[in-house]
């Protein structure tokens, strides 16, 4: 049996970043972020909303008011999807996309989604012990209409993570096949023990 | 309709643990644990082993020989299972577990999970170009005897986090509930605009 290619892995690592993005149902469209705060190590589900391999960019939507956009230095992902038996672990530069970015994602953005923009106070914001959606109580389960998600742009951030590391773990059955890529203005691959 | 509760949600949160550490199919069974070394955040994701509500203790399995032992400062987890539409995020000291928990993980262990502790070199260790397993290349892909297996004891390791903080996020349809519980001897909830 062939030993596998490290380049062929670079490869797969691609397409199933694509196919993330693409496909709700595979495990990568659900990564985790981490981050750092205060001496602690943050993490939580993002959606994973775009990626462009030319530039090695990797982004996910957040609310402009959420403490993480002040914690992106150090961040990573972690990507996993028990039907493909493969994780990876993306990391590099990261920062709040410009609005060129920020306005292309929020057009495409579909109404539902648009909503979670809405929610005012901020999220995260203390509300003791009632309950509460943080949304306009006019809107009860609907989408708002188009011209009422306008007020949600203003609270809508795309965070873009520029990729100079991957890690990646396939769960094989002839062996585990763990791979580390760097970037230097071109991808340097190596295998680990797994 | 009846506000959501804070008890019910904390009965709610245990619950779930509890049925993903027994249910390999539900998504808590593969939490993803985040850590903290060099100014960077990292994570990754692990096989939820055990919970116990009374001490509010958590644990999953490593390699003795692996970094994130020395990182268990600030480690956090995330849990997120997109069936139940709920995300747990939780935290607390964390340490490596004494022999008489981590003998008797060691005993549950099926042999094909105590392969896992065999490979040599430990894991992470650089291979270059050249791909191995790090498994005996007797092994194969069998398992190995039970014999051969208590080997890798020396290499197997426990990690218990205890809870002093829990974030629930449900993202229900009538408006997402976001609650976070802190612990003082007891635990005191409240919500969160999500």
């Amino acid at each position: 049996m062939a030993s596998p290619s490290l380049t062929d892995t670079l490869e797969t690592i691609w397409q199933l970043l694509g196919r993330g993005v693409a496909d709700r149902r595979h495990g990568f469209h659900w990564p985790v972020v981490c981050t750092l705060h205060d001496g602690q190590a943050h993490g939580r589900v993002v959606v994973f909303r775009g990626t462009e391999r030319a530039s090695r960019r990797l982004w996910f939507h957040t609310d402009a008011r959420s403490a993480k956009l002040d914690q992106l230095e150090g961040l990573s992902w972690v990507f996993y999807d028990p039907g493909a038996k493969r994780q990876l672990r993306v990391s590099g530069p990261t920062a709040r996309a410009d609005d060129a970015l920020a306005d292309d994602q929020w057009a495409r953005l579909p109404l539902t989604s648009r909503k979670t923009y809405l929610v005012s106070p901020g999220p995260g914001t203390s509300l003791g012990d009632t309950w509460d959606s943080g949304l306009p109580a006019a809107l009860g389960t609907d989408p708002p209409s188009r011209e009422a998600s306008e007020a949600g742009r203003a609270n809508f951030a795309v965070v873009v993570t520029e990729a100079v590391r991957i890690e990646s773990l396939h769960l094989a059955r002839r062996g585990h096949e763990r791979a580390v890529f760097d970037w230097d203005g071109a991808w340097h691959g190596e295998w680990r023990v797994p």
